[in-house]
């Protein structure tokens, strides 16, 4: 049987070696026909440098992810949830590598190789070979990956403590190769929602629908078909606070995604040159801080105490929020669509658990699903017309709005929908949750065979938790 | 109630939405009057990208000090200094936004909207709307928020554990709004002890003064108004040492600072064309490293341990002391310059617990304090002429140093002067202490309802410490 | 005896003043004669720009490996480890200031200052005065003083839990003064393996020689000397999986690690305008990732669990093994590269433990060693020809594969011989190991007096671990 294992591997390299060899040598693999000794070249190589160091950072968001995931969970899942939040983008690189960057931007011309496509699919690119292998579209590919991975990693966070670690990872090469990637393709990659006859067309700047809303919905569909953790809900129906093991993580994480986020956000000119980049960058910072303010005070005008894991949760939505408007508005709205974002967030989640009664260990559905639809909404709203053409009500434009709610609409029926659908069928086949000794165990057990702090004396706190974290905002 | 608070909301943002609107459209909020495409635009788009890039690294020194100060503390204060150490750049972020920055830059005339204001005191600016909606100014903004960020951050420890939360929160926005600003005009802003009648004036190139000695030395006014934690001095007047729950977290966050330190000192030139920037790295690393050195082997030396928390806090103190000259000296003066901060935050610890008998549980005001005040003076030691026309004792001159010694004594007096009159007033008004029972069982659960470990089985280790951390250099 | 300490160090920094200062005005120590306001000049600025903000992302890695070794370690060696980790590099940064950078680059010639040195050994630089204050050599060496940082912290792991701290401290400031620096003269500095006369020459792009296999095969000599950890290895010869205690740490500092290396491979054309840094980046994140798929489904199909520890070193394999080959191949040599890499580190594990019987406790030699001379190779099999010259196997040339296996014969002589010469003389002088006694209650307690977590409560886990780790692979 090894031997046969070793055979099939040997054969499939060399297969693959054969075929792609051939095909390999096109487009600009090393420069020399894109760079030149002048104005033209130098702009755009700073522009790849801008651009790369940008995608670094939104690498490293993965980190955050991780971190903020982990610190919201009980000790006994902890090994499982950083183990998901390690492998989605490690399998979501390969299947965006193969497949969902050639979904999304075939057909968009914006780079060589992305020829072929049309405004609902596309179907060039894929394996970065032929024309693809071209420094421009290896750049453009980088800083798209990292975005691919965002989006994929923050269903873990919603799933977790009970999802299945394969389905969890079948999900995430699925979600990356495809349902993110078709309707990014509607909205960066040249497709139909980009080219709406209303204002300029819809616009994300730097992907509040395209990643955000898409992961958050798509959670939001997944916790419903997944059901809610043993423990979560009382009898009549009430939810309770089941604390995370980690607040420094908590906090640490946010910390993370927010230094992430301004390669989020700015890197997504793909230029250096256009010098909005600065605007996009305080309006990052302003949204971000405004949330955690408002969050922060609410809950500490209602209870006399402050619950920094939600305003932590503040912060992100706030960053969310300002995504997709971030170049298009002023100063003061990138404050005032924070300061919204705090109370969609704090109220999100307090809907998700009293109204739908679904369990969201982290928040994700609230932060990134409510506030990916609310940052969408926003640049129909604050849009200034000083950038890209884009103007929303505030300076008396309606058509840009009228675009921005149907890419809201579309973006909650697909992600909603699909992950409907893709948790439906990963359920009826290799189903979604682990069993009910093992999610009391905990998942660390079962699926890894230990646990993440072994030396260290720990207490259950699952089914009746002594400590009531958010609880404010919940009942 | 809550209809009036809606309302107040409601009806603010929209005199404000009213206000601002009409406000917004001048400078240059777009680029297009800013970049060209010759190589004047590119200098400027290369310089935008390094600065704001710089910008990230310091703004994710805050995750340092967060860790830092959290692995210093005990267990059951975690949670409340995670909260201080998020929620004071969130809130330092927008109180730069509507007044720190037009009390520190109006009047410098150096970007967009920055006008108005005397060799005293700013006042252009404000909420960065009208003429400083501006990418240039935007720009700035964002690098030096982040400074301010820092500056009031720094408190945080030197206060901890004990300090109520809303009093830091208060102080925060007040430090960061004036005070910081104020000085940092002096400096920074073109005014007066920018433009003293010694050598060039005074000269803090990244802020070891504007920065650091600010928040350490408006960290010694709040500690000798707050008295020290229970338990730190004995009957006899001598302290104990009152070890922390995380030395990774201590490490960990080193390594966070020193990583960002690369943004606040080379990106201080705002210019990646000015190639100087690789001195300054270089500088940096050495001053950094040659403190941790000192401590490491001074300890040792003497105790045959290695104190790391200690060496850590060598480490801070060398890039502290190289901050303000770390553009003007060459790289042994580097190295030099590190060995002697590391001194002063050994001797400085024990002179705060022994002499002053103030309690400083990360050492802050060591740390940034009297090191910020050594930074200022070794600019006047060390410069050697090769850079901004600075020359220092080393090559002959004199008026340089007096320059410095008038900055440092200036820094010196301010900080802690209106340090010393805040926290008086807020003493005397919302009050400093959590009481004398929340302390003792912890102010994460008095002022935050839960821990940061709830499932974690600890022990208290406060008052009769089993272990004591850095007695070495303490008696 | 305490007024000889003071006056030894004021003598000693008057006549380091004296020495250096006469020697510190030469080179171009401003930049006023290597910028200029012209396309020739931008392009040195831009290119500063992105080598100093890549030397600032390899700097951030000694968080990552700080991070993975103490949580692949036990408690009571935490703050041991973390000394380590985070001193090697203080020590290092000194020494290659000092010493190393003069050996490597001294007559390379690459800029100011580097002119004297032969094809064995250089000798210019030193101290980065005189010539070598220049604003070029500085951007230079700041660049390459993380890579020898890289290098010599590698070993921390390998030998942690019984090796003496202060032995540590001396082989890191050797290691990075002249092993590292001797050899890597030879393939960066211009030295006798960059000019064989086979292929171009051998290649090592971003150091899977360099960095990785000095580090891990320096370390495979040390732990033979060293001997395994007490409990490691059973009577019979098996050997006992001995648990971390904090696998976010692992996983923590492999983002971290990964994070990092977009500074170490992209950043290795110390150019933006190579535009081959896009391709280096695809290259490098989609190894990263197929050695984590590999580990991470080889390890599930045999044992139906995933080991999360083992799937980070996979991660990190495919890094370095794609280390030396990054720009000279298409993204589907990559992915094989990454493959193979996963393979080698679990084979190479499970050797090191059951053949050769020695103690690893983080994969080190696996990792770093094994993988580093994989890359090696891999720049003669999968070079496309597209690059620099190089062309490999895929593309019919047999010269390159030459040069590639003498490099890598070469590494693994001097690594090995030289580091089993140096531990050999360490043992013989300053000793290798904790006594037994130490080495049982931790080394915390007896090389720093205190531990790294005072409050929790921990078990000992040592000798007869009840959970298994990485079990999988090894038997």
């Amino acid at each position: 049987m090894k031997i046969t294992k070793y055979a099939t591997i040997a054969a499939s390299s060399f297969v693959l070696l054969l075929l792609l060899t051939t095909m390999a040598m096109a487009g600009d693999p090393n420069g020399s026909a894109t760079y030149t000794d002048d104005v033209a070249g130098l702009k755009i190589a700073t522009n790849f440098a801008w651009t790369l160091v940008a995608a670094f950072l939104v690498f490293f968001m993965q980190a955050g992810f991780a971190l903020l995931g982990a610190g919201a969970l009980r000790v006994k899942n902890t090994v499982n949830y950083f183990t998901k939040s390690y492998m989605d983008f490690s399998i979501g690189a390969l299947a965006y590598w193969a497949v969902g960057f050639a979904l999304m931007f075939g057909g968009s011309k914006l780079f060589a190789g992305l020829e072929e496509g049309n405004s609902i699919i596309g179907w060039s690119g894929w394996f970065l070979t032929g024309d693809a292998y071209d420094v421009s579209t290896m750049m453009f590919w980088m800083f798209q990956v990292v975005f691919a991975a965002t989006a994929a990693t923050i269903v873990a966070g919603a799933c977790a403590e009970r999802l299945k670690l394969q389905t969890y990872l079948i999900y995430s090469g699925i979600v990356t190769a495809i349902i993110y990637s078709i309707y990014g393709h509607w909205v960066w990659g040249g497709g139909w929602l980009s080219t709406l006859p209303y204002g300029v067309g819809a616009r994300d700047f730097a992907g509040s629908g395209v990643v955000h809303a898409i992961g958050g919905l798509v959670s939001l569909a997944a916790i419903m078909l997944l059901g809610p953790r043993i423990g979560k809900f009382n009898k009549d129906g009430t939810p309770n606070a089941i604390p995370g093991h980690d607040v420094g993580y908590i906090v640490l994480g946010t910390f993370v995604l927010f230094f992430g986020w301004f390669g989020f956000n700015p890197g997504s000119t793909l230029a250096a040159t256009d010098l909005r980049i600065s605007v996009i960058a305080v309006n990052t910072f302003l949204a971000g801080s405004a949330g955690a303010v408002l969050v922060c005070y609410w809950t500490f005008l209602k209870t006399k105490k402050v619950d920094i894991a939600l305003t932590c949760n503040g912060a992100l939505a706030g960053l969310v929020g300002v995504t997709a408007p971030c170049a298009y508005i002023p100063t003061w709205a990138a404050v005032v669509i924070g300061l919204v974002s705090g109370l969609i967030v704090m109220y999100g989640i307090r809907f998700n658990e009293w109204v739908l009664k679904v369990d969201d260990p982290v928040g994700a559905v609230a932060v990134h699903g409510y506030n990916g639809l609310w940052g969408l909404l926003a640049v129909g709203i604050f849009a200034d017309g000083t950038y890209g053409g884009v103007s929303g009500l505030i300076v008396g434009n309606t058509g840009q709005m009228m675009a921005q709610i149907i890419d809201a609409a579309t973006v909650a029926v697909w992600a909603f929908g699909t992950g409907y659908i893709l948790f439906a069928l990963l359920k009826h086949t290799v189903g979604l949750r682990a069993s009910r000794e093992e999610e009391l165990a905990g998942m660390d057990i079962s699926e890894h065979g230990y646990s993440a702090y072994p030396e260290f004396i720990t207490q259950e706190t699952g089914e009746g938790p002594a400590v009531k974290s958010s609880e404010s905002v919940r009942t």
